[in-house]
């Protein structure tokens, strides 16, 4: 399930390989192909919807908008995430108490027994995708990868 | 340029806050932004785009092929970039002498004076996106993000 070592071996790559953005590109085309070869086989999920279903599930009365900021996503990207959850009865759209304009997001009970599956496979997945790294190692990726993208250390 | 700290600020995040995944496209996220706020904005190119550039500046003969190969991209998406090269003036297909059914890639006089132009607009941007990190920190993540995906140390 781990990409070839080599894609595209024996090529010359010029400043690519200098490059942070081109390695954090094939770190997450790798991991995105071993999350769908892994949960997504098992569960029929992509990262981004699995990321949605745990922020609802975090945040009681989460509204659309809020979600699309937190996942960085547009307006029609979310509806039609919203849509497929919805569809797959994972997830319902609620009128907001407090604007009538806006949905507020919830999990079905058939939503909630789904993601504690996926937690777990999600978790596994994780385990093997990083298994050529030591634990030390892990957590430091992570700390590095925080301070690039947020500017400081993981709170 | 730089993305908000806290996209989503507040929220609940549950478990994926502890995954390697979740991270890297947040990063990747970042890093595109910053790449279209920069080098985008300045020479209209994306970095799927600069990458073909560099590699069929790189590889002469280099066939249609094996640049989606190595750019991990499937045909459609390898067709449609090319295109848009060609359109632009910045590379042009031909036959292969060996294999007339195969395209061989090039790049076009004035495609070579803008890569050398983009060259210097992403070494800026790779730096200013960077520059949380020290020069160690910048390496060590190098390290540890191709030993995820690659199974091992840099060679």
């Amino acid at each position: 399930m781990r990409e070839r070592d080599e894609a595209g071996g024996g090529l010359g790559r010029g400043l690519l390989p200098r490059l942070l953005g081109y390695h954090l590109r094939r770190a997450q085309v790798a991991v995105f192909k071993h999350f769908a070869a892994s949960v997504g086989a098992e569960e029929n999920i992509t990262p981004g919807l699995f990321g949605m279903l745990v922020m609802i599930a975090e945040n009681p009365g989460l509204s659309q908008s809020r979600l699309a900021e937190a996942m960085e996503v547009d307006r029609s990207t979310i509806v039609t995430a919203i849509d497929q959850l919805e569809a797959r009865d994972l997830a319902v759209r609620g009128r907001s108490p407090t604007d009538r304009r806006s949905y507020c997001l919830a999990l079905t009970d058939n939503g909630r027994r789904a993601l504690r599956r996926m937690r777990e496979a999600v978790l596994r997945h994780e385990e093997e995708f990083a298994a050529h790294l030591s634990p030390s190692e892990r957590e430091e990726l992570i700390r590095l990868v925080v301070k690039l993208y947020a500017g400081r250390d993981r709170p």
